[in-house]
């Protein structure tokens, strides 16, 4: 069965070396010393190794069962989330106020990284409700918020968010599901909901549904869409969950992975819903949600990929196969272990080179959403918003591969179900679909982020990524092997940028038809931009004469790695874009 | 459920436009007229579509069960091999004299991705009989031929391939399976076996078993490896199943995917067997079967992508989502189909365009396995050698991605087993491992294949390529689409296998640390070369009046995304492998 150890280590690296948040005027961030953010990564680690990871493969083998309308989750799951509430990992960083810890939104991603790496099924139903909670916090009344939040944070309620319908996902604006107003400030929601994750289980004494629902006589399509509160049972003046609303599971879809959590048809028969927000303004409502899902989907691709990989390693470090071609490693052996062969380092440090990049991305962007948050800082707020679909889009196509790419060092017993490596590419491949298909994300990107306040946070990405390589020119250990290549690959990135301007507005075609690879390209430099700048604090760490020599050498290699070996993707992607609209709209779709 | 249609057509272009061949000089292909081609794929295009395809679902929703010794393969399995039997199916390509129709290679090939893009797991049970049937065609005694192959010939017996253990896969010198001699010419086989696809099942009356022994007292390691015949039943003097032998399954395992094929762990207990070809020349022997099945799991990467590609691009027509940017194109719908937009057909061309050259490659290569067999041609025997890591390697790692992207298109409801396109990357996914995983093609084509005889038959395939571009160097519609990337990425091929010749005779690791680039990189040219001589051959049928033109122009545009798109991937596989060993070798084991 797989194993899962928390990084904490390299955590501690990226918060402190690389991202030096104590130091940070973010408010709540001169608190997150070392030895502080040590000790709740650490107690985050053993609750994730020791709770979460041993229940990750009962959850893929059980699944759900749905029986008389009530679906029973796997064996320990329940118990489990006991346990996750009472450490108080619900509410990590939600308000004081209502329960939480308020702690800064970057430790929660760190830790979140750790849940979802060791059970991402079973994550999901506290992901689900933190998307929902913020959601209640953003764009509810007073009244909401005390009557919901409490239970939210503590995960005593669970939440869900209710989006797709069987005949639209994307399109949102074909929406059936009606809320009609019953002139006491509540409305009646009847429709049907799909794969809606957590959408009902036995875990938690409440559900709280949010639904987008169109209300009748509203503008058509997108506009009449509005947001509702529909709990799974009523709430008394008192607070307590009261009569059952008329909302239930009808039936829970067969999936080729999370099938610890339960993905339910939700059935809405006049069920007693409040509106959240404005009427006709639910979208803005759920992006708030969908935002943060999209972060969070994002170091799904990430967690899936580092549990992938440490059992690869483990693997690669074992079992005996082959021998080395320049001499043999393990004479005493019948055999030397797989790491010594060229292809499987390949294969290793394609993972490993990804996953530590892709690391300091999340934590970065996380900073920024804590600089947004928490000190009002529009610029922040305009490159994360610039930067999600690419973490959403680029941490999971390439976190999914990394699965892949783990799987296959097992050879055989890769594709076996009993070694635990196929649960962790089938989970992950939801990544690239859900909270928006990677598609769907690179259409965000070119169609609407890359151009949003006159192209303003692209242009200070570029400055970035120019400043930090002329800040730097004189530092001979980066020169060669990471500001030259990044400096490459930011240029690959914005002659992208400069075709979708000269094309794109005579074309949209020519800029869409490019926006994948665009996606991939902005991602491999945000990627190149995170090791040129962990290659500088790793050396830092070194010149000031730092004990752990061997880990910062190591971060130094696995970054020329990158540099050397995945950013040259660049240019592939570029020559793609530039290929612009013709070879890919040649065809009428009747000659497909 | 998903469907599947055959795609005569395309293949006839190939065998007919392409390959020419009923004007080949190969014995036997002068009968392969366009009529007498049509006849044999529309017949197999029937009994793939009607009878197995239907069946694939089936397969992986029941898989195989292990009750007191016996396996039951999933309902209609059964009544569709004896179907298959009849038909004459499973001995299209072997000798008239054992039952077989004696058509060439290539048939079998075009109508072998049918049975394989229809349903894989059914498929295999055929498959493997068609390999062990070939070994002993190719290393039997005149007994053994007579005993085994007019049963095999007919698949009335099924046959397997037995190499893996517990300990070892790909390093078979490590191999514990013990053969003693009886002193009669019969030996008392010992050991476990395990993956043996089609180890054991009720749909044949005998089972042969290919099974890989160590002799007491012979040389060490792989060398002293033999090959021998170990049937279920003992064949009785008047060739009808007799006693049971001690072989049986142990264990079936659970996998990931091709649920439809019993997978066991076979377990030899003294069971009686019989040397096949030399004593310790066991893996001489196995090549022959382990050549074939090579092709044949690239075959696989081309036919799962060919029937998940099928569905994708039924479903983006269908499916209604979103607007046209550049004008509504269904008005009289609530949306558009998916098939508008762009990023949709990004996806879509990136299969499409990879099919299509995959399978004249495949067919190609086919062409040249006849060239070899049929005509003693050895330079073609070579050319096929060192081609076959990059068609099972290449073909199965693209013929992955091509499933994944066809569930992309699907969105959420591509992860929903109902659909059916989460079993094309289960079921895929499997061929990037079985028959040598892709990183040992990989090795043998670094390793090996590239300096058999001297580096000949890498020169020629250069040549071929160059000669291509030189005779065509006048033709307008071939040259800026096609001719110019060809050579370049031609380019990039050469500039590689010049890396490693400076570079790997010093270090052998600098070679191999690229060996997987190469092999991408080497399919890409083979795919380029393909879409550049389809293009001329599409280009001549226009220029001839074809009445077909849209299917001509069709396949114009389409290799043009390839070359336009796909291709420039040879640079990134360049630069990756031009940064040698330093970067992959860096870190030392314990530092990962």
């Amino acid at each position: 069965m797989p194993s899962y150890t928390a990084p904490t280590k390299d955590m501690q690296f990226v918060l402190h070396d690389l991202l030096k948040i104590s130091e940070s005027d973010i408010p709540g961030y001169s608190d997150l010393e070392a030895d502080f953010t040590s000790a709740v990564l650490e107690e985050a680690g053993k609750i994730t190794s020791e709770v979460l990871a041993p229940l990750n493969v009962v959850g893929d083998t059980e699944g759900c069962v749905l029986e008389n309308g009530v679906v029973r989750t796997p064996t320990g799951f329940k118990e489990a989330f006991d346990q996750v509430r009472e450490g108080g990992w619900t509410g990590l960083d939600m308000p004081e106020d209502f329960g939480g810890q308020g702690l800064p939104y970057v430790v929660a991603t760190a830790t979140g990284e750790m849940f979802s790496a060791a059970n991402q099924a079973f994550t999901m139903y506290q992901g689900l409700t933190h998307g929902a909670a913020s959601a209640i916090l953003a764009h509810g009344s007073d009244e909401q918020k005390n009557t919901y939040l409490p239970n939210m944070v503590s995960c005593e309620w669970t939440g869900t968010m209710n989006l797709t319908e069987p005949h639209c996902g994307t399109d949102l604006g074909l929406m059936r599901t009606k809320a009609v107003p019953q002139g006491d400030g509540s409305y009646k929601i009847s429709g049907q909901k799909i794969f809606i994750s957590a959408g009902e289980h036995e875990m938690s004494s409440n559900i709280i549904h949010l639904v987008l629902a169109k209300i009748p006589g509203g503008p058509d399509g997108i506009k009449g869409v509005s947001l509702f509160i529909v709990p799974k049972f009523m709430v008394n003046e008192d607070g307590t969950p009261g009569a059952r609303n008329g909302v239930s599971c009808g039936k829970i879809e067969e999936k080729m992975g999370i099938h610890g959590n339960s993905t339910c048809v939700m059935n809405y028969d006049e069920a007693t819903g409040f509106l959240l927000g404005e009427e006709h303004k639910g979208m803005r409502a759920m992006f708030t949600m969908m935002n943060e899902a999209r972060i969070g989907v994002g170091m799904q691709g990430l967690a899936q990929a580092e549990a992938a990989y440490q059992n690869a390693l483990i693997y690669a470090k074992d079992r005996l196969q082959g021998r080395d071609v320049t001499g043999v490693k393990n004479p005493d052996g019948p055999a030397d272990p797989l790491i010594v062969h060229p292809d499987i380092r390949r294969n290793l440090m394609d993972q490993k080179s990804f996953i530590e990049g892709a690391r300091a991305f999340m934590l970065w962007g996380a900073m920024m959403i804590d600089r947004s948050h928490r000190l009002g800082d529009k610029d922040a707020d305009g490159l994360i918003s610039l930067l999600t679909p690419v973490v959403k889009g680029f941490l999971t196509d390439e976190g999914y591969q990394a699965t892949v790419q783990a799987q296959q060092v097992y050879g055989g017993h890769g594709y076996i179900e009993e070694w635990g490596m196929s649960q962790f590419t089938r989970d992950a491949r939801i990544a690239m679909i859900y909270e928006g298909a990677n598609g769907v994300q690179a259409l965000d990107l070119v169609g609407r982020k890359l151009a949003q306040d006159g192209g303003k946070h692209v242009m200070a990405f570029f400055d970035l990524v120019k400043n930090f390589i002329k800040d730097n020119s004189e530092n001979e250990a980066l020169k060669a092997d990471f500001l030259e290549p990044l400096k490459q690959a930011s240029k690959d990135l914005q002659a992208a940028g400069m075709f979708f301007m000269q094309n794109g507005m005579k074309n949209p075609n020519a800029a869409l038809s490019g926006s994948y690879d665009f996606m991939h390209l902005f991602g491999h430099v945000c990627l190149g931009l995170m090791w040129a700048q962990m290659a500088k604090a790793a050396q830092e760490a070194l010149d000031a004469g730092a004990s752990d020599k061997a880990f910062y050498e190591t971060k130094l290699a696995t970054g020329r790695y990158y540099m050397a070996r995945r950013l040259p993707a660049t240019g592939m992607h570029l020559a793609r874009i530039n290929s612009g609209a013709d070879p890919v709209m040649a065809l009428d779709a009747d000659q497909f």
